[in-house]
């Protein structure tokens, strides 16, 4: 079985081929199929991995490109080269990339093409929550910033089988963000989505106020991108600021420099407890194969979540759990009901 | 002048009415009208103080009443009474309660009514920065969670003459809420407000992303309703998560406990900084006569901070600059451009 890895575009190339080659030591029975400039891969791989191949793919698509365009322009690119890999090769179990976001999604959504009857492919990230250990699955997270009421639900199962695969939960708690928590608060959208969503075979336990995001009682939250991606930047804004304030605190007097010296082990607990690097890039779901996005500036830490991760999606058949589920919401929403019929 | 102070519906009446005795004290040419239960008032009322005077009004609007309803069916609710008193008193300068945020914007809007040409009247709030003192206003944050793109410039110059009143600020920073700093970026709402904006003599430096929003970069944020209330509440939550993980992690050992102890001062100051007491309700603009909801939780440090920026605002003619900057930029939307004229 082979995982493809697109190195291109990314921050740090050198760390993802070392979690790589870690994630490949760990998983001996999957080959990985490394997907950039050769020699640069050549020069940082771990000799002593053998189940880690090298596809040439010497150009990368940047931010400043236009996707749709650099997508049929750059055929060498190590995106599009990676994809073609995926589609060529009957083993292989799915696609992690670490370059443009705007690149990814719009070739992903090309090149490997959405599952019949998903409107939208959701980008599903994982953040990290206030209770030990425990993460939250934000979907969509920003790939789709104009949603209408029908995308939410899909975006809801989606998750759930993500969820499901990777955090082993059978049936994790789904709440829709909110400007409150009754059932009745929400914009037009939210209004509409939440009695589709309340009709699906998942945990749905309504809205939900962003307040409540880390708190541990949600493993999902649904929203439409836009909002989606005001959330998490916004968690990880603030976390980043609060934790800048405490280290000023820290060093504003000698007595609380000392003081700080004390608690040193303790907020580096903390500040790793707080790292989106331990918990891998962000799914995109809804496609014909597994993708996950790392974050830009992934390093061999997150590399290999996402591997996990991905591996995880497929012992668990994710794709085709959607597949399914989305086909029976979707004929159960064409079918005419009871009252219809007579 | 009188400033009109509905203390009816809020968590902590007594706090609000020592705020408004101590704000009376250091404001003797205003005078304060407490609107609630006469003799809870009373009881609480700070007796040396002699510009206070209650306005008895034994019913309250409650989170459970249907706004428009309650409106109607409480006459004798603080909330009317208060709003009555407003409208009745030439020399009434504008109105704070701290009752059910449903309910204020409701009678607000319907007996304080909109300024001629203002859409939708907006809620901005304001929130702390990780710059030293430094407050950013969130406008709309909740109020309107169904907006088209055309409020959004209403709202950033409604913001733009309420921050020059309560921070003097001359020509305030004011970024569009959207998914990433570049122009292009947004959701179809964004991208049709952001030329809108653009063209505004207001000082505005375009898209912003939510993980800036405490930067200190941006003294307004403009966003419809709907994501503003997730920014609010996601910076409140994750703030209030941080700080709970470091007070974990500073008890976490014995070791940690010593620190703690030596860094108690530099934290308590932090979190003083991370205060929202400190700077008042949220204006609600556009309306004919300044209006502030505090928060339903506000002390007697809020209320007098509510005051104080009501004060302003009546100082700055706040709703007079609102009624013509509208006016101005509705007449510029209506005339015919140089092109069509020909």
């Amino acid at each position: 079985m082979k995982i493809i890895i697109d190195i291109g575009g990314c921050d740090y190339p050198d760390k993802m081929i070392l979690g790589v080659c870690n994630a490949a030591k760990a998983h001996p029975d999957y080959q990985m199929v490394l997907v950039g400039d050769k020699e640069f891969i050549e020069q940082h791989l771990d000799k002593t991995v053998n189940n880690v191949i090298i596809e040439h793919a010497p150009d990368i698509i940047t931010n400043e490109d236009s996707p749709t365009r650099a997508i049929r322009q750059k055929p060498n690119s190590s995106l599009v080269r990676a994809i073609s890999v995926l589609n060529e090769s009957d083993d292989a179990i799915g696609f992690i990339s670490g370059g443009s976001t705007g690149a990814v999604l719009t070739a992903s959504t090309l090149l490997i093409g959405r599952i019949k009857g998903v409107h939208r492919a959701v980008l599903a990230s994982l953040m990290p929550c206030a209770v030990d250990g425990k993460l939250v699955c934000i979907a969509d997270c920003g790939a789709n910033v104009d949603c209408n009421p029908e995308f939410l639900p899909q975006f809801a199962l989606m998750a759930h089988y993500y969820i499901k695969a990777v955090f082993g939960i059978e049936n994790p708690t789904v709440g829709l963000l909110s400007n409150g928590a009754e059932d009745k608060k929400g914009d037009e959208r939210t209004k509409a989505a939440f009695p589709l969503i309340k009709a699906l075979p998942i945990n749905f336990v309504g809205n939900m106020e962003a307040r409540y995001a880390m708190s541990g009682d949600y493993d999902i939250i649904v929203c439409d991108g836009f909002a989606g991606n005001v959330l998490v930047k916004s968690v990880e804004g603030t976390a980043k600021t609060v934790m800048k304030l405490v280290k000023q605190a820290m060093t504003s007097s000698f007595k609380a420099k000392m003081g700080a010296l004390l608690l040193k082990k303790s907020i580096t607990a903390l500040k790793d407890k707080m790292d989106y690097h331990a918990y891998g890039g962000a799914a995109f779901l809804g496609l014909n194969k597994p993708v996950i996005k790392t974050h830009g500036s992934s390093n061999e830490v997150s590399t290999a979540a996402s591997v996990n991760n991905l591996i995880r999606m497929h012992e668990h058949n994710t794709v085709e759990e959607i597949r399914i589920g989305i086909s029976a919401i979707e004929a159960a929403a064409e079918a005419p009901s009871e009252g219809e019929k007579q």
